[in-house]
């Protein structure tokens, strides 16, 4: 069996949609209390987790693989395989703030929910941030007051524009990955690299 | 003007009732795209932020005042002043786990949504513990085997209950407060007193 973390909210649906088309029957349904969705005869079982929390359980060798977001498993900092970069989830971590804003001051203060994405692009750019990690409506910082700029993902960049701002630079390009941990991948490796084949054949 | 951060979500609603009962005209319309709620005539003006963002907000002087859960202060560990707690938002943050559970080896591995609580707890009873920072759905990590117990908020025990877990200590009391800027209470001390007046008013 191979135990799957599949991350919650944004990528659900299209997880669900892809691992149907790969041939697994597995239903999401929200009505169920079930905490685990089982193909027995294919031999896979899954659970839902938020997606920041996805590679923690595969990095803890809890779940054998994952499905998150690039975003979840930078700021996660653990260390975990990456076999598979999935064809959907794609969206942009992204450098935003008000139109023709410019760096008048060091450090530049700025809001995120990403501390460690932010912290390394300021350091890779030689600039000095103060970054203050936010739970949520990041846009809000800059027209508050509280930051200068933000970091964060945008997809259509209706959120953005609805609240003034534009993208100032592209961090990084985010896409659905499948993680895998090391161990499992070692004492597992004939059930999950069927479950990987199965994936890989509708990715091309 | 008083600029009141308002913790969205659980205390939502009751945050709105509690202002209206003391004679501020505001509504929590979800429809309105408006950044900011105001009552003009007797100088408020709220935006809402999640919960754990409040003290942020509040200790940056961005708001003057806030109004959120205790878990919230705890886990800001920042510098804010606390001169009224609010007659609802109760709950409690404990230790839970599997019935019987006991203490067999050290670290003790505990997930939970709040670190800076558990570590605190952790070490004001002298025991060792691995934190495993989770985003949601911590009840889920002593059933799959990532955590020995867990550090959560409990309102009506209903999810450990369904998830086989018990309380095993209570941690402490949980309440909505409202949260204070040190500096805005300085330079804006008429317009706060009058309204944590009008709010005292109503929590005896």
């Amino acid at each position: 069996m191979v135990n799957i973390a599949i991350a919650k909210g944004r990528l659900e649906k299209d997880i669900f949609e892809f691992l149907n088309k790969a041939g697994y029957r597995i239903q999401n349904n929200k009505d169920s209390r079930k905490l685990f969705i089982e193909d027995e005869e294919r031999k896979i079982k899954c659970f839902l987790v938020k997606p920041m929390d996805v590679p923690i359980y595969v990095s803890n060798n809890i779940a054998d693989v994952g499905i998150c977001g690039t975003d979840s498993i930078v700021e996660s900092e653990v260390n975990i395989l990456q076999p598979l970069k999935l064809p959907f989830g794609k969206s942009r971590m992204v450098l935003a703030g008000f139109k023709n804003w410019q760096l008048k001051r060091q450090p530049i203060v700025v809001a995120t929910k990403f501390p460690i994405t932010a912290k390394r692009y300021f350091e890779s750019h030689g600039l000095e941030a103060k970054i203050i990690k936010l739970n949520g409506s990041v846009e809000l910082a800059p027209i508050v007051g509280l930051a200068d700029v933000i970091v964060d993902i945008v997809e259509t960049g209706t959120t953005l524009k609805e609240n003034g701002l534009v993208i100032l630079d592209e961090i990084y390009k985010i896409s659905a990955m499948l993680v895998l941990n090391e161990i499992a991948y070692r004492t597992k490796r004939i059930e999950i690299t069927e479950f990987l084949d199965s994936l890989r054949g509708i990715t091309k």
